[in-house]
């Protein structure tokens, strides 16, 4: 499939360029700098930055000039796992085959390794050597914090954390999933937009394909965890039946959620069909996002 | 003693902006944004903000023009504070004569009222409403994200943590608060200089006092939990010895380090004794900061 190859060849740029970004320090305590490359390297779809650099080509910028944004985005999000696989959090052992951070580490360093990824995010998005028009970097650093904070992924992690003891309908648990799952997506899109100087109605339309897609993203995943194979996914799958957590599969049932997927990758599609021919690999991605078994 | 009531008037005015900033959103669950107003509102000589509306003074901006960018260096510090209290981290309960944010709100929203104090400093700093040029935004968001991370407050932290198992001599000690502690202090001024557009000469004279500021306020806290008052601090006093950490107190003596702290003191006042009179409230900061007894 070529869509495939696509991905695997943003995937292997990205690993590249933040192996880069990260390279060691010799007067660095070993534990930080290790913790971070064990939690930004080597796994993962790399489908945030993917979607940027995406995003960014649709308006003509190169993939090498929305390499390091991109990467940015990926920070924030591996960041995210750290924290949010914490024992105080969702208590996670298992992620990309591989312990999780605080398993490997312990604790202490997986919070710190989890700050100081997030930190450099923002020395990337912020560094005059990623993008020379400091407007266009300060509207990114704005939209990435916008996007990670307390009225974004931050409250969708803390609205999750809050369902574990109170009952959230189906509206509600997508709500939930539009700021932690959703708002990092919707930064990708709107990042590379940004990076493309793109008109206000160009934006609005990745942030509806976005969004469409997020929430695709999120129901594909619990229909993994519900149904699929921990050892091809890499982590435990059924935890979120078995903690109670709030998932829309719970509350539609398999088939119902297989329909509202369908629906949500429709809504993704009709969203960039404007772009033509230009968008057919974003369109290609919101139907991988929809079928993968990992 | 004047210098006191100047302190007291901008912790106030930081005071008052951070309420605003962070003010409630009805729709976020209470824990989060209650957790975050609980880590950054009523307490803190505000010392960091303080140093950048300063040193922005030096270069003739006015206080109103610093705030926010004083006020986004403040929520990377309760940031720190939070994730440092934490029982994975130092495992403090008391600070500011208040429970800790994990023993008050519980660890898993701690770790998130963290997380979300330290993006809304990238979103103020980065917001148009905060400074009109994009230029000084950006400069500031990479200057603070570099002070706040891994060859920065984080690396400090790392090795923090480490030298609890491994030993540190003077220098050791000396480097690891220099990242630890300092680099905010740095940052301080430092973002005071880039909003007052000053020259490199003159921000290297603001680095050389914020390096020696920060060492001075890392000893006098040193001192104090050697020898002080819990009651009056707030927090726990002797944890440092009790849990064999690294500090100069320990390898110097209460007699060394107090020498060291007034050579300190006039290291920070020679620093800045080129600005003249205009620097007469930095010289007194610095005399504050070791006779402090809280």
């Amino acid at each position: 499939m070529a869509f495939a190859r696509v991905l695997e060849r943003h995937a292997s740029a990205i690993e590249r360029r933040l192996e880069a970004l990260l390279a060691g320090n010799e007067d660095a305590p070993a534990a930080l700098d290790a913790a971070m490359r064990y939690a930004a390297l080597g796994g993962g779809k790399r489908i945030r930055p993917f979607l940027l650099i995406e995003s960014a080509w649709l308006f003509g910028v190169a993939e090498d000039r929305a390499l390091d944004a991109a990467c940015a985005l990926e920070c924030v999000h591996c960041y995210s796992l750290a924290h949010d696989d914490l024992p105080a959090m969702d208590d996670d052992d298992m992620r990309r085959g591989r312990p999780t951070l605080h398993i490997a580490f312990g604790e202490a360093t997986a919070i710190l390794a989890g700050d100081a990824l997030f930190t450099l995010a923002f020395e990337i998005l912020s560094s005059p050597t990623s993008h020379e028009d400091a407007d266009i970097r300060s509207e990114l650093v704005f939209n990435l914090a916008k996007a990670a904070g307390w009225r974004g992924m931050a409250l969708g992690q803390a609205i999750d954390l809050d369902a574990e003891r109170q009952d959230l309908n189906a509206d509600g648990v997508a709500g939930m999933q539009t700021l932690k799952t959703g708002a990092l997506f919707r930064f990708a899109c709107e990042a590379g937009a940004i990076l493309g100087r793109a008109s206000a109605s160009d934006r609005e339309k990745l942030r509806a394909y976005a969004t469409a897609l997020g929430q695709a993203f999120q129901l594909a995943d619990d229909l993994l965890d519900a149904q699929g194979d921990a050892k091809a996914i890499g982590k435990a799958v059924a935890k979120d039946e078995g903690r109670g957590k709030a998932t829309l599969v719970a509350l539609l049932g398999v088939e119902g959620a297989k329909k509202r997927l369908a629906a949500l990758v429709a809504e993704a599609e009709n969203a960039v069909a404007p772009f033509g021919s230009k968008a057919a690999t974003l369109i290609e991605a919101a139907h991988f996002i929809a079928e993968r078994r990992t």
